[in-house]
């Protein structure tokens, strides 16, 4: 498994506060432990269950969870089972969503939260779980709770990497980072490459600190609004997205502004950039919408068209298909004025991993911004030959 | 360019009505004409623009247009300067959208229409307009006239291949027919292989009959909203979509029951089979929504979730997809009992090239049915090259 690149923050689209530095992201934060084991749900043979563990008396936590409707079990069981404001520990699982699996999922997910709770010896309410894999097979709950055995016993403040790592599925590399600015120390780790069009988080993301974070919900429900709730792939809001905030306060600093902000764009665009089969990715800029959530609509209508990601495979700053989609997004409405001058499509044409493409209106003064990756051969292959 | 298929009614889908017999699709119905001529705008030097004309004095017609905001200048041309009910003549190119093209594209759109009226002799406001290919490009509008001259001179009552292949931008074959029964003729014209997903009606699709037709518009609408606006390629209405149907109603007979909707219905599978890439298409059919609205929904994000489309062309009875792709169309809902026993999925690994999925909800009595194409590399390929 190869290193992140030496600069985490490498997205032209980041700005990181001043006088961050990176440290070796398998180092967590302070109060922070984590352990991985494999117990075979990876055919593989490589790592599939993890285990996170804040060790401090106290933690301030969110979580945000998806809003997908066939939500899967873990999902439910945070929903209906879960403090989600003093989480101590996350138990996860990678080659098995237990998703579409019925009473019988729900029951194996409420086993495997109390296997990690009676080893790391916290209250099961104080326990998260997050799955991730295939949908609509059972979950071999046997197996799972050997696993939560094994990664209890490799419980480690640098455990960072073995935890990113255990919880890949098609993802090419481990998404994480570790952090230092102003004092306190922020560490994440980020999973995700199919079916991402997060609706209230994307696929899986844990992020520790010692910073005080009194409003954890609401920081964490702003920083997602501008990172993974602007990210597709494929349009596909999965039915696992989870995404964990923990904070000790240990360090008594509150959290640098724009930290948490350029720690979870970075890693979205990570996610992006790993999308099954993408080359490339771009950000859309939409303006002059007649308010915000129109403008949303239609960037998300241009990320999503398979022309306009095919154009941004093809290295073509194909406009027409940019006005074509914004006017499908508006059906109804009128956008004749619309035409070549009201687009920015040349960095499509770029020989760049990151193109910007930018759409004019003249409704208002509404605007928002969407990034996507490129449809490509590659994906359709993984997802034809992905097997049930 | 090889002929259609012997037998037009070749979809599993499709029920044509009892007596119904095919003839060659190139004989338009009684009293209509088609020619066609190249002026240059496919770098093939194939055939690119086209003409159909009524020769009854007497015509009932309707024209369904495209919802898009950034309408094409022949489709604004047509909500605002022609009598949509008494339709004479339609003139046509491929290679050139004429979209986007601002306040120049749509005189040109208007010296293109005025430029068949004159050759055929009618008012410009019985002339409807439709032009499909690029967007974004300057239509060359004196070429253009050139070839309104030279398919004037070509018009005949057997041009319904040559205006069926003059229509044509990526599609692989042309798309037509021409059927009797109970007294009655009606052929058909149609075109249409990537950014489908009609708002109102598809690509260009254009329709002849001697029999009589009283509320054309009607007729239209309903054949229409069972054929193609139930058909996605790719998620993307087009700019440009418009359907002409035109009666003569020399016959004196009525259309017999059931007889638009197979022909529209059949055509819509030929341009789904002809998706840009496409190998295989198939039929959702959602049952127990809440309504018909919401049943439709939850076919539509099925049957364009790039997931799903994968799994068609994988030949992957991925059902786990299907449920999620229902859940995303009815995020915030509670779909946890959904499951395997609640898909209908075995078809999609088949060796056929119709496949049928079905996805039963427990919410009410809505049902709706979609039908899509898979989603393959050579999709990638032809929009990737494609280029502006």
């Amino acid at each position: 498994m190869s290193a992140v690149s030496a600069t985490f923050f490498r997205s032209r689209w980041v700005k990181a506060p001043a006088g961050v530095d990176e440290v070796d992201p398998a180092e967590l934060a302070p109060g922070f432990r984590a352990g991985a084991a494999a117990c075979g749900l990876k055919p593989s043979g490589e790592m599939d269950v993890a285990l996170l563990l804040c060790d401090a008396d106290e933690v301030a936590s969110a979580l945000l969870l998806t809003r997908n409707a066939v939500a899967a079990a873990p999902v439910r069981v945070c929903r209906e089972a879960c403090d989600r404001a003093a989480i101590k520990a996350a138990v996860v699982n990678s080659g098995n969503a237990n998703a579409a699996t019925g009473e019988q999922g729900y029951r194996d997910a409420v086993a495997m939260r109390d296997a990690a709770a009676r080893e790391l010896h916290v209250d099961p309410l104080s326990v998260a779980i997050a799955e991730t894999g295939v949908i609509g097979v059972p979950l071999p709950i046997g197996q799972v709770e050997g696993g939560v055995t094994g990664a209890a016993a490799r419980l480690d403040g640098w455990g960072g990497r073995r935890f990113a790592e255990a919880i890949m599925t098609t993802d090419a590399a481990p998404k994480l980072c570790a952090v230092r600015c102003d004092g306190v120390t922020v560490s994440a780790q980020a999973k995700g490459a199919g079916m991402i069009e997060p609706g209230l988080a994307t696929m899986l993301c844990f992020v520790q600190t010692d910073a005080t974070v009194p409003e954890a919900d609401a920081v964490l429900r702003a920083a997602v609004a501008r990172s993974f709730e602007r990210i597709t792939v494929d349009g596909q809001m999965s039915t696992n997205d989870t995404v964990l905030l923990q904070a000790t306060g240990a360090s008594g600093r509150p959290l640098p502004d724009g930290l948490l902000d350029a720690v979870l764009l970075q890693l979205a665009i990570e996610v992006l950039a790993d999308g099954e089969g993408a080359t490339r990715v771009c950000r859309i800029e939409v303006t002059g919408a007649a308010d915000d959530r129109e403008a949303e609509r239609v960037a998300r209508a241009i990320a999503n068209s398979p022309l306009v990601k095919a154009a941004l495979h093809g290295h073509d700053p194909n406009w027409g298909r940019i006005v074509q989609a914004a006017g499908m997004a508006l059906a109804g409405s009128d956008l004749y004025g619309l035409g070549r001058a009201s687009v920015e499509a040349g960095d499509l044409a770029a020989d760049s991993r990151e193109a910007d493409v930018a759409l004019r209106l003249e409704r208002g003064d509404g605007a928002a911004r969407v990034y996507f990756s490129d449809l490509t051969a590659e994906y359709v292959r993984i997802n034809s030959e992905y097997s049930t």
